[in-house]
């Protein structure tokens, strides 16, 4: 886990407020839950795995001596989105569309860019069926990027249900489901040879792992030759276009008369053509391979990518079950979650972040002459501040060059000192760090000239 | 533990929001540390009751069996602060002003107002012995409560030397001047013959325990007289002025020779002199009786209390010897903390929120005519997003009325209507839900007549 330094959470911040600015302009609301759930309230909501990576805190008193736990941190923004919305049903809005950017913690091994405490971006909207709601997610999580000055991503959609009919329609049967999507989902680490001995390890029937394998390879073909396609007419979009509805139409072919699946896929046709309303269709790329690793998602799925990363910037889905586990009523939902902690990796290593950001702890540093005039000193900072500037006081009587070097080594670009002289004549020495110069102005003056320089 | 729901995490934000930007403008930079510090940090610093109320988490694996603990949940945000200092060292600037606002927990029985998860509001600077830290504390607490809209608060002012000094005066020995603290914080409760029936249960000499209660009295009758003469001179705060002189006048007289003690004496003047070049010395009262629990205070001690509210609103001092628990180096520090949770509290029941905070969640909502239309509706919504407005979209092509129905419950002011005609013709209809006026409008136009609407 991390302690975050000035600069850090500047940096945090800024990404933040702009995840959060764009969220409230799609009409969503904040909400903040507790870190700590009731231990009951989490487990076996995360398979397997996932109880195992949950922090279990001891029950007080008594009970810290039978290691007995009866609470745990917070693990996903999910789980207890769907708690809040079982626990206060009717004082929610029938359509609840809320944003969450709160910490969650994982016992995991920690490893490079991925820690026990992080963030998420959660941004979720309860209580429609409709397909606006994925389209607006899409949207959402597109403009958040776009506005953090991503401009090559790529937001791969696929839906659960067609997946399934995908895999019904090769033939194989719904307990191998899960086990065909391990073997497949690294097709681009292991070619398709690797991928079909792990179908036959996993008890895939030959003949249906071949099918599966063909259709993707198909796929893969037609990809292919439009990214051939695609750079000489990138940023049009035309050609995605083209090849989102030709995938469509694969799709339309290979998963025949499977209703739930045809049905899926006029899901995402929709959702490709809402898209198109916010300019975000372009983004938008067909991935009939995207599985998600979360068992609760039910429609569609989506995953924002960029280029030159493994892994993506974000994530979400079609969960229309999960609220019912809490709340016995049928809750539909669909959610999209950035990964904070991610996005500020990439952005770091791409230097994507504003300059004046890493700025200075303040906008001026008043020194102190001498024991005599702290007041002096004190006053003008108080002066100074109440004309909104960030001042920075030394807070001893010191050598004068050393007060300058500390503002220096700060990164603080103006020096404030009274010296006796300034003193007698209700003035201030201020030099500017950057230039040297230095000038004899009235704190007033003081004020304009800092602020000639913060643009 | 509590959900904040969205009117909550405005308001919260709000608070946070003005504490943080007049933390800023006194030169403190933002820190974060995680909610999980390894439990040997946390043990023992806050006394065997402290370490009751420490969250424990279970190790990771084998040891969730055997019930051991190696985590443990943040506490306070001074001793992490401390932490942060040794294990940063020489990459922290020299003096070290950082303000952190995050939760805390602590596994204590949930009463009014009192809660297991809440946030605190630190701002410490470490790396100065300088009697200007106090000053400055205190002038940024004031302020960020005076731009809350608190206007009538106190700060209460004195100093650990100064009350080890009394107290050795009084003639009670070292061991018992913790007793002596505990009894006479009850002198309001249960009066003098109380506080004396309680010294001698905790074996203080009857002799030294009337001298103590003798000086305190003298004390209230000073404060006393005053308050009859301030109730005409309200403000001025030249009465307060002369209080603290012979506040200190007393103690300088029953403190006599003891040497610490006159210099806390000699620093509590400075702390009202120099807070005077900020106007905050008229918010200072010093008062010899203040304690305040934490028992790692070497120095000054503060707290702001308003009149109508049991406790304070936040309080701190100076620990010169907690870092050095950690670094081993011998590091200066001075703290202040503020009650976020109770200022909360009392700002609701004051009615001290701006009244747009508890706003709609969005300036205007657009609604769906029918299914063929759906496009028309999200292409209005992302162009009214585009001009920065916070547009909801009613997700499903529903009965209009049911749609107008929504938005007024949810108090959005404006809703959009692209009905058959004002598609034909590119308009849009704008209903203002307060007055019930609708107008038929271009987009741009609609943007012009939302806007007009925000203050």
């Amino acid at each position: 886990m991390r302690d975050f330094l000035p600069a850090d959470v500047r940096r945090r911040e800024y990404v933040i407020g702009i995840i959060k600015e764009v969220y409230e302009r799609y009409g969503f609301e904040p909400l903040e839950t507790p870190a700590v759930e009731n231990i009951e309230t989490l487990l076996g909501k995360y398979g397997e795995e996932g109880n195992q990576l949950i922090f279990k805190i001891l029950k007080r008193g008594e009970h810290e001596r039978t290691g007995e736990a009866d609470l745990a941190l917070r693990y996903d923004l999910t789980v207890p989105l769907a708690r809040v919305v079982a626990e206060y049903g009717e004082r929610l809005p029938k359509f609840f569309k809320r944003y969450q950017i709160q910490p969650v913690w994982r016992a995991d091994r920690p490893a490079r860019g991925r820690f026990r405490e992080f963030y998420q971006c959660d941004v979720d909207a309860i209580g429609s069926r409709s397909i606006v709601v994925e389209a607006e997610l899409c949207a959402a999580a597109s403009e958040a990027l776009k506005k953090l000055g991503f401009t090559n991503f790529t937001i791969r959609l696929n839906h659960r249900q067609v997946l399934a009919g995908v895999l019904d329609a090769a033939g194989i049967v719904t307990e191998r489901h899960a086990d065909a999507l391990v073997a497949l989902d690294k097709l681009d680490k292991i070619g398709p040879e690797g991928v079909a001995k792990e179908f036959s390890e996993r008890g895939i029937k030959e003949e249906s792992g071949a099918r599966l394998l063909s259709f993707f390879e198909g796929l893969s073909a037609l990809e292919h030759a439009a990214q051939l396609v695609d750079i000489e007419g990138e940023g049009r979009g035309s050609e995605k276009d083209a090849v989102n509805a030709a995938i469509l139409g694969r799709l339309v072919e290979f998963v025949g008369d499977n209703e739930a699946g045809a049905r899926g896929i006029d899901e995402l046709r929709s959702v490709v053509k809402l898209s198109a309303a916010y300019g975000a269709d372009m983004r938008i790329k067909i991935d009939p391979s995207l599985a998600r690793g979360l068992s609760y998602y039910t429609g569609a799925i989506m995953e924002i990518s960029v280029p030159d990363l493994a892994g993506s910037l974000g994530g979400g889905g079609r969960y229309d079950n999960l609220v019912g586990m809490f709340s016995g009523k049928d809750v539909p939902a669909c959610g999209f979650s950035l990964g904070l902690e991610r996005i500020i990796v990439v952005m770091t290593e791409r230097g994507m972040f504003p300059e004046n950001l890493s700025d200075a702890p303040a906008d001026v540093m008043v020194t102190i002459w001498s024991e005599e005039t702290i007041s002096d000193s004190l006053a003008l900072a108080g002066e100074l501040r109440r004309k909104n500037l960030r001042v920075d006081l030394y807070p001893e009587a010191d050598k004068l060059g050393k007060q300058f070097k500390y503002a220096s080594a700060r990164g603080i670009r103006f020096v404030a000192v009274i010296g006796e002289e300034e003193r007698q004549n209700r003035q201030v020495a201020l030099k500017n760090m950057s230039t040297g110069e230095q000038v004899t102005l009235t704190a007033d003056a003081v004020v304009d000239a800092v602020r000639q320089h913060l643009k």
